[in-house]
């Protein structure tokens, strides 16, 4: 079982720029951007700059600037899409369903009587996700 | 939408001790105990003592506090149970599956191609959920 920290993993490249994504916060240490592949409407990820594997071998100091973003993003969500709830996720290995090996956690606004999308769906066009970053923005 | 802290919800007596509970871990901050109604092997649930409903009316230094007591219980049940991964939920409000309206992490051992169970199951018997907790407490 491969656990080690894979400077080239996809997140790592979009934290460092290489490749796009749609950011609705960032500071020194944390970057929020839409999930391209949402469980749901308003689906965000909140990555740490600072790499780690997963939650497992993160530093704590990360961990502390980490989750307060977190919650800034689910009231955030909340607010922008006038949601019911909002779910957090966080996933550790494969048998857990991480397939980015990068530590992120999922937040996600929840509507009364919607189940989620399964985890890896199909890619949501541009405009779309764009939209919803823009309501987040505002929401925040 | 009733959005409030009720001080008489299950865990804020469990966390006064009005009602049992198998702790495996706690400081003056937060406790760590087993699920009584498992999703899976070592569910445990990490809670502020401090109340607050959920994720968004939580103060940031009470989060500060919870996620490194998340991530030490996150690799105490990988080490305990020799798991493949971890899985990490919190649920803000009915939509997103909180049942109990005082603010709780969810983190659950994972094992390749096992599913969780669903949220609200069955209870487990005690002796199984101490013989887990004994697990837990000498792995961490």
């Amino acid at each position: 079982m491969q656990q080690v920290y894979d400077e080239n993993n996809i997140f790592a490249k979009l934290i460092r720029g290489e490749i796009p994504s749609i950011r609705v916060y960032e500071d020194d240490d944390v970057i929020a951007f839409m999930d391209v592949m949402p469980q749901g409407k308003g689906h965000t990820l909140i990555v740490p700059r600072k790499g780690s594997r997963n939650l497992l071998d993160a530093d704590p100091e990360t961990l502390t600037k980490i989750i307060k973003v977190v919650q800034k993003i689910a009231k955030a969500v909340k607010k922008a899409f006038n949601a019911d709830g909002v779910t957090v996720m966080q996933f550790n290995e494969p048998a857990s369903g991480q397939t980015v090996f990068h530590l992120h956690f999922h937040v996600i606004p929840r509507f009364n009587d919607v189940p989620l999308k399964p985890h890896s769906g199909e890619p949501v066009d541009t405009k779309t996700l764009e939209e919803s970053a823009a309501k987040i923005r505002a929401a925040l």
